[in-house]
């Protein structure tokens, strides 16, 4: 198996599974009045938007992992499908969290399933580092880099967790610091 | 993250997007008459088919673009993951309109979600052109044709909706609209 | 666009409508005793082995007839669509004929919705021959093999249209002939 | 028809299957307590991961046997129709387990479709080396090593079958098998 097909089979899954957060959003009933119906469901929307832009930061990043990948053995295998599953799992805390989007199991379930995806991706990029798999393009300057975006994700989504014990939308609020954190890292790399 | 990729990435998502408007077509009950049951979701088949091809021309349209993109920056990205969100949730009101075919609001809702997706699209071929990312086979005929054409979509379906508070079929034919005038648009641009 | 993008979709759209085939299939209710409900399940299993094998050999006939084109055009794009969208809705026909199987109403409509896709793809053929597509590799006697064998999958299927009102058994036995049918056509082009 | 294109219809069918496995997956109702909805259905969350691993081991599986196919033909085709059936089924007996994870009948059931994709799978590889469609890179030792490598998985869940009639759970343990046994017959082929 080539490294191109591994890629491959990653951005296929990660294709699908972010095309399949649709399908849980629920028609309005005949008995509905449809426009009411829907504006009442903007947190499925919502959950739906927020987390087609969370797997898609995810494919970004994973593809940037893998433009420093050299090789691969078996574990990184196994790491990638690790990774895989979370990603092919959203879908279902997305629609839990659309479904009951003032609860807070379903906030804390959502954001352990992203947290869960973000540090399995993390530490396959640690893992990257450490079983010298890097090819020549990877300085330290661009590792520390890659680690330091690769933090941003599951601390914000796991860090939200103790929040929503204090208060459910604070936590929420959380979730948007990726959206505003890694485009500064970006931007210090680039300056630097 | 190479231009290929990325344009691979987004046919996958069109692709997966296209085909999941089958699900949510109701099979007919055990307690139904199965002929007429069938006939009476025409509504349903309708917008089926009608999606379906939109988000064919929607496809082509893409390509199209990307044909004179020359590289890419980050901004690009996200303007592209804005349009695959658009795309990856037309399978909902497509549904919504083919459940509740005669409801002015689910009509208003399916012609601002294709509105939507249209304005993004013809913005992502604006902000080509404006951040300078075209390649030479862009010379000023293409842009104004590519400008044109771009505009059809969104203008037709946007239209759409203060048509939809005077009459609900008239606001739908027009949706028919660029299935007639992009034809017409590109003749002209190939007999010049 | 170029000729292998257009392949490279369409078998996408193809490989998802083949695996959402499963998606219909019911789950048996916590009140059933579940290998009871398995077996009563065996026509929605049978009606979904059926469209995958079908399916199937509508992809291998779409992969066959695009190695003789040289080129394509507008027209060949949209026909290939229209072709898709046959295969994207051939899901919802199965899963009615799995539900509903001893009605004529699902019967004829699961046989005219595999005779329309195979009358589009037989036309996509006989149009890339009219207008001049083919490439050096499509001879006479390639052209009247392809020919033949377009023919099969929707004479079987429209001609049990008539047949099923007089037996739904018989007319669904047509069904099969094409898996008798095409590989005879094969061997006597191979040996002549 | 190229080789390469038959490994990616193949590739693009197990990523939506497997991509697939989470739309069964049920969103607790607005009656429901959501946390102890989530933690009762940890036998779909189990289903989940068990299937996706699975479905993982068939693709690594599957893409090995391809890096030594020269060449193919229609039966190749066909066998390999028929395996991707096999995975696009899966699913379905993966909702039953999670809908009905104490049930024998739902237990052998899913035990049969995993047990059944692996024998198909198991000869295709047989029906590989038998007529001749072998490339020069399999030698004698490959062969004896994947032979044994693709009799696990059928033996460790057709095996399980008559154990289900004993114990349940030993059967569901004997699952666990080819996730133990494959690493340890890599290491003797790697060791050799």
């Amino acid at each position: 198996m080539e490294l191109e097909r591994l890629v491959f089979f990653s951005d296929a899954v990660i294709a699908i599974a972010i095309t399949l957060l649709v399908v849980p959003l629920t028609v309005p009933e005949a008995s509905e009045d449809v426009g009411k119906a829907l504006l009442d469901r903007w947190p499925q929307f919502l959950s739906f938007a927020l987390s087609f832009f969370v797997i898609g930061v995810f494919w970004m990043a994973h593809h940037r992992i893998f433009r420093f990948v050299a090789r691969f053995d078996r574990r990184l295998i196994w790491l990638n499908l690790l990774f895989l599953m979370c990603i092919a799992f959203l879908p279902y805390p997305t629609a839990v969290l659309g479904e009951h989007d003032r609860s807070r199991a379903s906030i804390v379930f959502y954001a352990s399933a992203i947290g869960l995806t973000g540090t399995v991706l993390a530490s396959l990029w640690q893992f990257v580092i450490r079983a010298g798999l890097l090819n020549e393009r990877a300085d330290a300057r661009v590792i520390e880099y890659m680690t330091m975006r690769s933090l941003v994700t599951p601390l914000a989504f796991l860090g939200s967790i103790p929040l929503a014990f204090i208060n459910l939308r604070l936590a929420q609020v959380l979730w948007l610091a990726p959206f505003v954190v890694i485009p500064l890292i970006n931007l210090r790399h680039r300056q630097s």
